[in-house]
C-alpha cells in the first residue's frame, strides 16, 4: 500500500485534504481498462466523440458550483478559477469545431503515374498527461481535450498540490454517461498522486504530455525515450518584455502588469524580466508602480482583491529567496517587496524592483511570483541580447510605437510566442502554433491545430492502381 | 589523438580504407564554424539556398564518376549506387520546388477582434545527421537536404562501414563554391568516424536525425532528451507482406521478390515476413521460387548479376545465424539458403523458406538479408494478428484482388506506410507522410512535406492592433 499524501490548503496552511495514491498495479489496470475502451472510442468516429464531449460539457455546466468550490480550495483564488472553467469548457467547443476537418483523409497522385497516395491517421491508443498546480484544471485538460477528440484514451495525473478538483470532474464524467453517448469514463480517468504515480504512468502509455519543471521534464523525456514514446514537454519560462522608446507607456504598463501578476505570477508564461529604453525608464516605472499599488490581496476572503495566495509553500520560499538575494545585491524595492504569512497562507503584493542586474536570481531563475524587475537598456541590440540571455525560451512581449519596429525585434527573440504591444497573449489565444526554445520545452506545438495532430500517427497507403505485374526486376531499377 | 579505423572492402574483405576520426574538440570547432555560417545561410532566404543547392547538384553531375566509384567501393554493388545518386539528386530538385511555399509566413485573425496572428518559423541552427551503411549516400542526405533548404547548417556522420563516398561529396561541395552563390561548405560538413564521433556530435547540435539500430537509437533518444533537443529516429523493421486469396499471384510474387531482395535485403523497409492465404500458398511459393532463381550474384564483377555482396561482415553472421536457426527448427529451404564466402566477400542468393513459425529468429528479428520466409494463414484476422505480432512497425504490404479489400486490412496494420498491391513503395515515393510504430522509430515524418517542417521552430506573433491601454485589470479577466 502506498503512503497517504496530506495536502496543504493554500489559504489556511492546514493539511485538510488526503490523497491515496494508486499502486503501480492499479495504474497498470486502469491503463488496460482505458486501452480496451479506446477501441470503441476510435470506432465511433469524430461525430460520436463530439457528442460525448458535449454531453460532458453540459453535465459540468449543471454541476459547476462543486467544481468551482474544489478549484478555489486547490488554489485559494476565485476569479481565475472561474476563468479556468470557462476556458476549459470553451476549449471543448473549439476542438469540436476544428476536429472534423483535421481528421479527414486525403487522396492524391504521386510521382509514379499508377501509384496513388491515400493519407490517413490513427490515434495513439493511450495518452498520459502529467500537469502542474498553477492552473490545475486548465493545464490538466489543455492536451486532454484534443487527445480525446483525436480518438485517444487519456489518463491524467494532476499535481498532488492541487487535485481537489478531480473528484467533481470525475463525478461529471460518470454523470454524463447515458444510453445515447459513448461512455467517457471508459476512455478518460484522472489519478491523484505525486511523482511516483507520474513515473508509473509513463511506463504504460503510448505518448506523454508533461507540464512542469525543467528537472522533472528531463526525467520524463529520458523515460519516454527509453520506451520510444513521444514526449511533449512544456517547462519553465523567464519571459522578457522589451519596451522600446517609441512605446505607449500607458498601454505597456497595463499589459505588463497584467502579464506579470495575473494568478499571482504563477504562470510559466508570465513576464519575469522587463527591459525598458532608458529614455522612458523613469516614467515607465512610475506608472507601473502606480498601477501595481492599486491591486490588493484577495484577503481575508476570495472576493477581497485581485492577488491570490501563493499556492505552493515551496514557491513562497523561492520567491522570498529571490527577493532577499536581489535586495542584498542592491535592488531597490519600488512597491511590494515582501512575502508575508497571514492565517497560515503565503501572500505577496505586486512588487516592482529597479537597480537589478544579471547577478540576481530574480533576473535569471524562474521566480513564479508577482515580481517585476525593471532594467534600462540603451540600444535595441542590447535589449535583444539581454532578452535572449537565458536558458529559457517560452514566450516574450515587445512594445513599440510601430508594429513593424516591434516585429523586427520579435524576429530576433529566441522564443515561440511573442506578444506585440500586449503581454502573455498565449494565455488567451490558442490559435498560434509555436515551439519552445532552449529548456522551455520539447516536441510539437500544443497551440494551434498542430496540437491535435500530435496525438495521431500518420499512415500512408501507397496504392498500385494497375494490375500489370511490373515491376519486374530490371524495370523497377530504371 | 583518436585511434585510426580500418575499413573493410565488402567485395574483397581487405582493409583498404582508413578513417581518422576527429577529436571531440575538433567536432566542437566544426560545429561552431557551421553555426557561424548558418546565420548568413538563413539570411539569404530560400531563393539563395536553392541557388547554392542547385550549384552543388551541377557540380556533382559533372563529377559523378568519382562519387559512383567511391559508393561502389563502399557497398560492392553498382546499379543501386547509381540509383542512390539519382535519388539524391532528384531530392534536391523536389525540395527546391516544395520549399518556397512551405516556408511562407501567414497572417490571420484570432478569437479576439483586435489581436492578429502572424505565423512564422525559424530553423534550428545546427542539425546533426547520423546515418547507416546500407544506403550510404541516400540515407545521409535524406534529412540533410530538407534541413539545408529550411535554413539549418548540417553536420553528417555516416557509418564508418561505408564512408568512402564522403571525400568526393565534400570535394563537390568545395568545387561548387563560387562568387555568385553562398558557400555551402560553411553550412554543410561530413565527418568520418564511428559511434564515439556520433555521440560527440549529439552534444553540439540543436536537433538530431538518426537512422540505424534500435539499441543505438535508444541511446540517441536518451542523450537528446537530456539536452532537450528533438530526436528523429528511424530504426529497424520486420516488414510483413500479406497476400490474400484474391491476390494476383504474378503481381504479388514480382513485387515481394523485389521488396525482399533489392539491395540484398539490406533495407529497413524490405519485406522480411510473407503471409499467404493457404488456398494459394503452394502456387505462390512456386512462382516466387521460380522468379527468385532467375536472380544471380553480382559476382565476379559488379555487372555480373543483381544481388550484391553483404556489405557489413557482422550482418553476414546474423543472416547465417537466422538461417541455421530456422533450418534447425524445421524450416524448409526452397531456394538459396546459404551465406557463402567468395574472394573475401560475403554473398547470399535469394532464399525462400517454408514451414516457418514464430519460434524462429527469421520471423521475429531483423535479418537484413535476401531471405523470404513464407507462412500460410487461414483467415484474414489471423493474417493481421501475425503481421502485427512484432516489436517493429515501419511498413507493410497488402495484396488483394480489390483495392478496398486490401485497404480494410491496411487500416488494421500497425505500421506507418503500407503498400497496396506492391511492396516497399516508400523506397520510391517520398510524398506520403508517415510515422513509425512501436520500436521502428520516433518523431515526425521524414516523408512528405512534413519532413522539412521538422527543421523549423514555429513562432507565433500575437499582435495587438489597437492602442487602447486595455486590458486594464478587470477587463482582461472578463
Amino acid at each position: 500500500m502506498t503512503k497517504l499524501i496530506q495536502v496543504r490548503n493554500p489559504r489556511t496552511g492546514k493539511l485538510d485534504y488526503t490523497i491515496a495514491p494508486p499502486s503501480s498495479d492499479l495504474v497498470e489496470q486502469q491503463c488496460l481498462h482505458l486501452r480496451q475502451g479506446q477501441r470503441q472510442w476510435q470506432q465511433i468516429g469524430v461525430a460520436g466523440r463530439i457528442e460525448a464531449l458535449q454531453q460532458w460539457k453540459q453535465t459540468i455546466l449543471s454541476q459547476r458550483e462543486s467544481l468551482t468550490e474544489a478549484l478555489v480550495k486547490d488554489t485559494g483564488r476565485l476569479s481565475i478559477s472561474v476563468l479556468e472553467i470557462d476556458s476549459f469548457l470553451s476549449s471543448i467547443d473549439r476542438w469540436c469545431k476544428l476536429a472534423p476537418e483535421l481528421l479527414q483523409e486525403s487522396e492524391t497522385g504521386t510521382a509514379i503515374p499508377f501509384i496513388k497516395l491515400q493519407q490517413t491517421s490513427t490515434p495513439y491508443p493511450l495518452v498520459g498527461v502529467i500537469s502542474p498546480w498553477n492552473f490545475p484544471l486548465l493545464l490538466s485538460t489543455l492536451d486532454t481535450i484534443p487527445a480525446l477528440i483525436a480518438g485517444c484514451a487519456v489518463i491524467v495525473k494532476p499535481s498532488e498540490i492541487a487535485s481537489r478538483f478531480v473528484k467533481p470532474l470525475m463525478a461529471a464524467i460518470l454523470a454524463s454517461a447515458n444510453a445515447t453517448v459513448p461512455h467517457l469514463q471508459d476512455v478518460l480517468t484522472f489519478v491523484e498522486g505525486a511523482g511516483e504515480t507520474g513515473a508509473n504512468l509513463i511506463e504504460y502509455v503510448d505518448l506523454i504530455c508533461f507540464t512542469g519543471s525543467v528537472a522533472t521534464g528531463r526525467k520524463v523525456g529520458e523515460a519516454a525515450a527509453k520506451r520510444f514514446i513521444p514526449a511533449f514537454l512544456e517547462l519553465g519560462g523567464k519571459d522578457p518584455a522589451i519596451v522600446l522608446s517609441s512605446a505607449n507607456i500607458e498601454l505597456a504598463t497595463s499589459a505588463i502588469l497584467w502579464g506579470s501578476v495575473v494568478n499571482t505570477g504563477q504562470s510559466c508564461l508570465s513576464i519575469e524580466r522587463i527591459y525598458v529604453a532608458e529614455s522612458i525608464f523613469e516614467p515607465f516605472v512610475e506608472r507601473l508602480v502606480a498601477k501595481a499599488e492599486r491591486l490588493k490581496l484577495a484577503y481575508p476572503t476570495v472576493e477581497s482583491g485581485e492577488i491570490g495566495p501563493i499556492i505552493a509553500e515551496r514557491q513562497a520560499t523561492i520567491i522570498r529567496d529571490h527577493l532577499s538575494d536581489a535586495i542584498a545585491k542592491g535592488a531597490v524595492v519600488r512597491c511590494g517587496g515582501k512575502v508575508e504569512e497571514k492565517d497560515g497562507g503565503w501572500w505577496c503584493l505586486p512588487t516592482v524592483l529597479t537597480q537589478v542586474d544579471r547577478s540576481m536570481k530574480v533576473m535569471t531563475e524562474e521566480t513564479f511570483g508577482p515580481i517585476m524587475p525593471v532594467m534600462p537598456f540603451s540600444t535595441v541590440e542590447e535589449a535583444i541580447d539581454l532578452a535572449n540571455d537565458t536558458i529559457y525560451g517560452l514566450s516574450a512581449a515587445i512594445f513599440a510605437g510601430e508594429e513593424t519596429e516591434a516585429l523586427a525585434v520579435a524576429q530576433q527573440i529566441e522564443a515561440g510566442a511573442i506578444s506585440i504591444n500586449d503581454a502573455a497573449l498565449t494565455a488567451l489565444i490558442y490559435e498560434g502554433e509555436k515551439n519552445s526554445f532552449k529548456f522551455s520545452g520539447l516536441g510539437g506545438s500544443r497551440m494551434g491545430s498542430a496540437s491535435l495532430m500530435r496525438f495521431l500517427r500518420k499512415k500512408a497507403f501507397l496504392v498500385k492502381t494497375n494490375s500489370v505485374p511490373d515491376p519486374w526486376w530490371f524495370d523497377r531499377q530504371q
